[in-house]
C-alpha cells in the first residue's frame, strides 16, 4: 500500500500534457491558458478622464470660482486633439483622453457653463480624475499566465488585448464505464439483486467539471471479453479511461484481471486510503487507466484524488491536485489506523471567520445522498485515532 | 439612490419564474431542479454486504475457529435466494444481497475454505459488514428539493432513483450589448483614442455561470437609433439584456434615454454602491434590462449583485443572491461616506481556518488585470471610514 501523497506523485509523473488548439475567446471560459497573454498596449492607452466635467490647468482653478473659455469637447472614441492653452477648458467624458495642456478634470457636479465659458466652483489638484496612461498595465507586460484557468474576469483582459483567438490545453478525451453484474441502466426497473447504474453519471460530471469530453460506455457486466474489449477500443480513442467497481477481493472482480491481460502496466492497485483502498491506477499505451471502487462515495473521493488530477495536469494547469486549506472542526470524527481519511464534510465560516468543517453523519462510504450536500472532505492522517471537536484539520473543497 | 440590499429586494420581486423543462440526467449538471426528488426504492434495495467474504449466524462463530458447510455463492447481482440453515455458511462477494438466515459477513481474509467447509478464524457481532436495506434512505423519501443546483454527487442520487430524465427551470436568454463610441472589436486595432470591448466578454461568461443562454450583440457605439432597434429586437427574445456603459451623467450616456424613449418601466438608476452607482433596473415588457456601468471592475460588481440574482431567481434558485460570509482583514481598506463598498479581494485560509481576505492593490475601479485574480468581494458598509487589519468583515465569492 502507498500513500495518497505517494499516489498523487505517480499520477502527476505518468501524466503527460495534450497538445495545444486555438479557440475563438467566446468559448475560452474554463479552459487552460497555454500561452502567455502579453499586453499589445498601455492600459490606459491614454489619459483617461474619470468622471464628466471639465479638463482644465489645475494652476488657473487654484482661486475659485475661475472662469475658462470651453474650447472643445472631448468624448470616449472621439478625442480633442488640439492643445489646450492658458485660460481655456475642455468639456470631457468619462473615458475620454485628455486634451495636452490639461492636468487634471473636474467634475461637471461643481461647474457651469455658458455662452462658451465655464465657471469653476473648486479647484482641482494635478492629476485629478485622470487616469495615467500605462498606470495599469504597460504595452510588453505579461498580464496572465499559461497553466491559469480562464475566469470570467479574466475574459475581460483577454479582450482588452486583442486575443480573438486563444492558445489553450485540447480538454482531454474521457470514457467512463461502470462494471458490475448488479447494475442496470437507469431508464429499467432493478431486478431483485439489482441497482441502477450511478456511478458512470457522477464521473461523468466530475470529468466534465475537471474540463474533460466525456463519454459512457455501455454497461459491460462483469464479463472479461466484453470488458477487455470495452477497455482497448477506449483506450485507442481517450486520453484516460476511468472504471468503476471491479476492485475489490473479490473473485467476480474483473477489472485487474482484465488490465492484466491486456498487458496494462500497473502503477498502483492499492492506496492507504479510506474511503478507496482498491484504487488501480494503470496505463495502456497512452491511456491512463482509474479503476476506482464501486461505491459513490469512494468514486467522488477516489476521482477527485486522482483521476481529476491527471485531467488537470494533462491540460497544463499549474495546480492540478486539489489544494489543502486549513479548517477546525465542528464535530469529532473518526480516523483510521493504516489509512487516511477523507472524510464528506460542510465547509462554513461563523461569525467570526474560523471556517469550520461539519463531517456529516455518514452511514458508510455508499450513503451518497447526504453526500450530495458535502462540499469538501476532511483529512484524517493514518494513525490518528479520533480528533475531537475544535481540532485543527486540513479540508479540500470538492468541485461543483 | 437606494441601497444595495432595497436593489436587490427590487430585482427579485420583478423576476418572474421561467417555465420548466424535461432534460436527459445527462445534461443536467448545473441546472436548477424544477421537482422534489423522492426514492423510488430503499437504499440500498436489500441487506447488502460491505465486504468479501461469508454470510455467517453470528450465534455459531462464537467459538473460533468455527467450521461451517459453504451451501451456496451470493454475487453481486445475482444472489442466493435459498434460507441458510444453522451449520451454513454462503460465499458473498461486496454489493450482494445477505442471504435469510445469515445476520453478519466476515471477511474473506480472516477464512479459510476447502471441501466446500469455510473455517472462519474470529467471531461476527450481529449486524457486522452488512448494510440494512434502507438504512440509508427509505422508498418514498424527499432526498432532493426543487430550487437545488444539481452537482456531479447529486447526478448519482438522481441516477439511482431511476430519474432518466429530470424537470429544471429552462435556462434564460439573455442579451449582451456593449455600448460606448470608444469601443472597437476584439479583432479590430484600435484608434488613437479607442479601446477594445471587453465587458460584453466577462458578461457573457458571467451570464454563462449563472446558467443562462448567451448572445453577444454586435456593437452599437452611442447611435440612439441602432440601440433603441438592437434594445426593441433583444427583448422580444431575450428573457434579460445585459447594457454595459453609457449610464452616468454624460452627455453622450445614451442608454437611459433609449430606455425612456421605449418606455421601459425603470425601477432604479442609482444604487448607493461603490464601484456602480449608476447601475440601471428596468423591465421592457417581459424582459428585465440591466443598465450597468461602463468600467470592467463595475461590470462584474453589478453584474453579479443584481443580473446574477435575477438569471438564478428566474431558475427558481434558492439562494439566488451572493452568499456573504464573514473574514478578517489582510490589509486596510477605505470605505466611503454614502455608499457600500464592494472592494476585490483574494481569501485565503490561514493554518488555524480563519478566512483572511487580501483586498487587492487598485488602481480604481477600472483594473481588471489585477481584477482577474480576484475570488471575493469585500464589503465595506456606508458610512464606515476605513477597516484596519484583523477587522471583522463580510465577503461575497466571485463566481467562476
Amino acid at each position: 500500500m502507498i500513500s495518497v501523497t505517494e499516489a498523487i506523485r505517480i499520477v502527476i509523473e505518468q501524466t503527460r500534457a495534450l497538445p495545444v488548439e486555438r479557440v475563438a475567446l467566446k468559448d475560452a471560459l474554463g479552459r487552460i491558458l497555454a500561452e502567455d497573454i502579453v499586453a499589445d498596449s498601455d492600459l490606459p492607452p491614454f489619459d483617461r478622464a474619470q468622471m464628466d466635467g471639465y479638463a482644465v490647468r489645475s494652476a488657473e482653478t487654484m482661486s475659485v470660482p475661475a472662469r475658462l473659455r470651453v474650447v472643445g469637447e472631448a468624448a470616449a472614441g472621439r478625442g480633442w486633439h488640439e492643445r489646450m492653452n492658458a485660460g481655456e477648458a475642455v468639456r470631457i467624458m468619462t473615458g475620454a483622453p485628455v486634451p495636452v495642456g490639461a492636468d487634471s478634470v473636474q467634475k461637471v457636479e461643481v461647474t457651469r457653463e455658458s455662452d462658451g465659458v465655464v465657471e469653476i466652483a473648486e479647484s482641482t489638484q494635478p492629476g485629478q480624475f485622470i487616469v495615467e496612461r500605462a498606470s495599469e498595465v504597460r504595452a510588453g507586460e505579461t498580464v496572465l499566465q499559461a497553466g491559469e484557468e480562464i475566469n470570467a474576469a479574466m475574459m475581460a483582459a483577454l479582450a482588452s488585448f486583442g486575443y480573438a483567438e486563444v492558445r489553450v490545453s485540447k480538454r482531454p478525451r474521457v470514457a467512463v464505464l461502470a462494471t458490475g453484474t448488479e447494475l442496470v441502466r437507469i431508464d429499467e426497473e432493478p431486478g431483485a439483486d439489482q441497482i441502477r447504474d450511478s456511478n458512470s453519471y457522477s464521473l461523468a460530471a466530475y470529468a466534465q467539471l475537471a474540463g474533460a469530453q466525456v463519454e459512457r460506455l455501455p454497461l459491460a457486466g462483469d464479463d472479461p471479453e466484453i470488458l477487455q474489449r470495452e477497455i482497448l477500443d477506449a483506450a485507442e480513442r481517450c486520453d484516460a479511461l476511468i472504471l468503476s467497481g471491479g476492485v475489490s477481493m473479490g473473485v467476480y472482480d474483473f477489472t485487474k484481471t482484465a488490465l492484466h491481460a491486456l498487458d496494462a502496466e500497473i502503477h498502483f492497485e492499492r492506496v492507504s486510503l479510506r474511503p478507496g483502498k482498491p484504487t488501480v491506477f494503470a496505463r495502456l499505451g497512452n491511456t491512463l487507466v482509474f479503476g476506482l471502487p464501486g461505491n459513490p462515495v469512494s468514486v467522488s473521493v477516489t476521482f477527485n484524488l486522482f483521476a481529476r488530477t491527471a485531467l488537470r495536469a494533462m491540460q497544463g494547469c499549474r495546480d492540478a491536485a486539489m489544494k489543502e486549506e486549513w479548517a477546525v472542526l465542528a464535530r469529532s470524527v473518526k480516523g483510521a489506523m493504516e489509512r487516511t481519511s477523507y472524510l464528506p464534510a460542510q465547509l462554513q465560516t461563523d461569525d467570526e471567520g474560523l471556517l469550520l468543517a461539519h463531517p456529516l453523519k455518514w452511514g458508510g462510504s455508499s450513503d451518497f445522498v447526504a453526500f450530495a450536500r458535502a462540499t469538501a472532505l476532511v483529512i484524517v492522517p493514518a494513525g490518528v485515532h479520533a480528533l475531537d471537536v475544535g481540532a485543527r484539520v486540513r479540508v479540500v473543497r470538492l468541485p461543483g
